[in-house]
């Protein structure tokens, strides 16, 4: 197979490793030439490829000059999929010549290591399109999440979010320091989440299953659902904060060293996980 | 160290099984005879001892009543705690005769495998009371996390709820079903917050750190937190809904198997993250 790939940072690099670990061959253009990898244009990218991947900004506008540009460039027989991480598919399809072939496939950051890929169908999309999007997430050895409808955030960063979002908030409120919340996330429901994912940690809760779990813990549930935060954006001193918390945390160990560390944890849990489960 | 424990359900007999593994005494009473063990009275269980664990139903009037008889019965330098997984410790210890000696410690389950327990004093709790829970806590092998003031649910258990309700809402909404759900969390972000926490993840996703990261992906975390559920109850239908969902999805498995699975994957995953991080 021969990929396309448009944007060069962190998704992109990481989309052509997998691709090229899997025998493919992957072309990478970037605005910035110092991230283009194997092309120097965008038409050069996704000539001939059989699937164009678009990893730019995060920016609606922008992703639409991208794709606009890639279905003219691609042979009409290509998948055109964004790897947008919280767009509608619907919205970035509008005005494409050929929506029906396009759709969302989100892998997370490192693309290498973590096993879950979105793949998310816009309005405008043909199933056999979410058909090829399946198969090609599944050779690549990655797990497909395939979604019934689109939602902002997709299901992964939804999740993520929610959670996020009360982390922010309990060390904006002096609760915990960014290393104890770290800790408590990390060593805590993370872990059994990782393992099983929350319905079935939560069935597993209370004897009987998730019903009698719910019913026991409602009135509990009921208390923290209502007192959780619900603002909808950080503000520039309060993300100073955080930054410097951050900082404070865990700034005298490099990045790099950090990422060695996190990529070599990583292999070691999923090395762990596969082990048979359910 | 003795320890009186009232309530032999899941939590209760889990301490019992965690300070009996490090050498300590531990009786447990219930008034479901079949849950007792080494104790059949209250009055025995904390007679001697230095530490009472109260882990009963979670509902405030309940512990109050165990915390008052508790209080009386056991030796006057006792540390008394509860095993609340949500409640206020400063609402739990009014009216009690010695508040000064009382505060959460609060461990997940399965107590024996998660390392995180965290330490919750209330408004009248002495720091001697929360130094020495430090102290219990880290001679049990686990990590404290000790929040500088209380929150309902504490830290865990509100990352927790933030997560879990999105994570209902998105099953309810037909975005995908229980399976999916569990593989998008479990093999998604837990597994990098698993390893790292969410600031050290969203720290190293992107050069440059948690600043610039928040400052691109702004727009996109505003239009998720805008359109996350916000609603504070599972309406009984909805809960069975989900209940039946769940059944489908891992009803085949016997509970015991997927326990013991669950069990297996936690040691393993314990074991690959014992390995030297940041």
């Amino acid at each position: 197979m021969k990929a396309g790939i448009i944007g060069g940072g962190m998704i992109g690099a990481g989309w052509a490793r997998l691709l090229r670990a899997h025998g493919h061959q992957a072309a990478v253009y970037d605005e910035r030439p110092a991230l283009c990898d194997g092309a120097s244009s965008e038409a050069e990218a996704v000539a001939g490829a059989d699937v164009v991947f678009e990893a730019v900004a995060e920016r609606l506008e922008v992703k639409r000059a991208v794709l606009a540009a890639a279905e003219g460039a691609a042979p009409p027989g290509a998948l055109i999929a964004s790897a947008s991480s919280s767009l509608l598919p619907s919205v970035m399809q509008e005005g494409m010549q050929h929506p029906e072939r396009f759709l969302v496939i989100h892998p997370l950051h490192p693309v290498d290591l973590l096993p879950v890929i979105e793949v998310v169908p816009g309005g405008a999309t043909a199933p056999e399109a979410v058909a090829r999007a399946e198969a090609l997430v599944g050779a690549l050895g990655k797990h497909p999440v395939i979604l019934r409808r689109e939602v902002p955030g997709y299901v992964v960063n939804r999740l993520a979010a929610a959670l996020w979002r009360e982390a922010i908030n309990l060390v904006l409120a002096g609760v915990v320091d960014v290393r104890q919340l770290d800790l408590a996330a990390s060593r805590g429901p993370c872990l059994g989440w990782a393992v099983q994912g929350p319905f079935l940690t939560y069935q597993l809760a209370a004897p009987g299953g998730l019903r009698p779990f719910m019913e026991h813990l409602g009135p509990a549930f009921q208390a923290i659902w209502a007192s959780l935060a619900t603002w909808t954006e950080v503000e520039p001193a309060d993300l100073q904060r955080l930054a410097r918390g951050t900082e404070v945390a865990y700034g005298e160990t490099g990045r790099e060293a950090q990422e060695a560390v996190r990529d070599r944890l990583l292999k070691a849990v999923l090395g762990a996980l596969t082990l048979p489960h359910t």
